[in-house]
């Protein structure tokens, strides 16, 4: 049997809630839902606070089993009983966590869905210390530059994850890595993957002490993809969605390379133009398990 | 100078447009508005009247370069005088198509965002007919089986247009190629790659007229899709977002590969994993070009 939480007394709700305590809240007028709502919703209040929020117990467990710092569990009324949810709850508890018992209409207020994930935790952002990359010790890292779409930049994460990527550098104006329609699209993986920013300026000063070859993907590159010299260590760099990488970017490059096109399309997806990219780069090296 | 359209007079608006008029409307209750704003969000709605919505310039004018039928074409009264604009808005004309010349109220209410698209169209959907797939003109076809996400979908036929492939068939209850979503991430291609449907029982009967190789990926695949042989025709097949193939799909596969993954990540996107698989089935046939 998974343990049951002790609830307080849901007369209590207007009052902050003590780390590790389990609270009812039925309103969504709530100031612990507003919060979250706005840090669901606003990268400002995301970026103040530090925090953001993933939806739906798949999220959760992974973020809870890979140690990220959990501040809040929120978790339907309905779904209480739920071993998995009961689990994870025990384990907020244990963390220090507020966990809170919230009915469907809180639900939806925080999701902004009619059909609402029944779990949502409030996490800590963790960005990885750009001084802490070490190319002898992680050979392949991926600098995006000025992405702009949460959904391309979850699912580029997800990918590296899945090729076994070192790390990702964000790079000047990019969409936010914890917005929670990327955190969805991360599938999880945001949870194992380091993610760096920096400043173009400072990226292109950092640059200078990557000792291995830096790769940009562009329309214009001169070198099929399948042609290029992967060696360890290598950056790969891919530009925005609307214009590709800028010629201060391309400059800074080792090879701009070129995935080739057959039809009318006269790109690729990021997202899909990255996987292909990482799966070429690490064409030598992935082993099929199993 | 670009051909200014002739306008009708305001107060007719409510009254029907007859083809290749131009007429002013300003009130979102119109009910030609009220028919594209259900065409755009209602998949009912469109399958009905055998029409979709495209929004954006880049997306109208790609269509009427590809010839597809269009009914009705809405631009902003602001952007009335851009060459381009005016230049689309003749074409439409000249092919029997209302124009309407719209405000932002107009055009909000239609695309259902704060800052609309400034033309948006109205076409004839076209499926490619099923029984004109020909493996010996057109060897590279994609079956996608009951895939659900709009957005991942056009991704796919992007995708699918970029590497040369000959069309897509889509399986069972899959998401609506035509949703505006899908259109637009397509990025115009949904426009050239020829796509079909199938109920999975037909399409399991067809198969066995299919005289090359049908791979399925599949994450238990057993050979590594860098080692399988590709030869013309291939059927690519791939599965949902959730589950994968079905097993009554698998069975009809002559190969079973997988793409190896290093990493926490469990899975890939299925836009991601197609572009792998794509662009190692075209791996030798695929040339750089400029």
């Amino acid at each position: 049997m998974s343990p049951r939480p002790p609830h307080t007394d849901a007369a209590s709700q207007a009052g902050p809630a003590k780390p590790g305590q389990v609270k009812s809240i039925t309103s969504v007028s709530n100031p612990m839902i507003k919060e979250i709502r706005a840090l669901a919703t606003q990268r400002k209040r995301r970026k103040e606070a530090g925090l953001f929020v993933a939806e739906g117990l798949k999220l959760i467990t992974d973020a809870m089993q890979a140690d990220w710092p959990i501040r809040t569990l929120v978790f339907g009324a309905e779904v209480r009983e739920q071993p998995m949810v009961a689990q994870a709850a025990a384990k907020a508890r244990a963390r220090g966590a507020t966990v809170l018992d919230v009915n469907r209409a809180v639900l939806t207020a925080i999701t902004r869905r009619d059909n609402p994930q029944m779990v949502v935790g409030v996490f800590e952002q963790q960005w990885f210390d750009t001084e802490r990359i070490d190319p002898a010790r992680g050979p392949l890292w991926i600098g995006l530059d000025t992405i702009r779409d949460p959904g391309n930049l979850g699912t580029i994460i997800r990918t590296a994850d899945a090729v076994g990527a070192d790390g990702i550098i964000l790079i000047g104006d990019t969409t936010d890595p914890f917005a929670v329609e990327a955190v969805r699209a991360t599938m999880g993986s945001i949870f194992h993957m380091p993610i760096a920013r920096m400043t173009r300026e400072t990226f292109l000063k950092w640059r200078k002490s990557w000792p291995g070859a830096v790769i940009g993907t562009h329309l214009e590159g001169s070198i099929d993809y399948r042609k290029a010299a992967y060696t360890d260590p290598t950056l790969l760099l891919m530009g925005t969605e609307q214009s590709g990488l800028p010629e201060e970017m391309t400059a800074a490059c080792t090879q701009l390379v070129r995935i080739p096109q057959a039809g009318q399309a006269d790109s690729l997806n990021l997202a899909v133009a990255t996987g292909v990219m990482l799966y070429e780069i690490r064409r030598d090296k992935l082993v099929l398990e199993g």
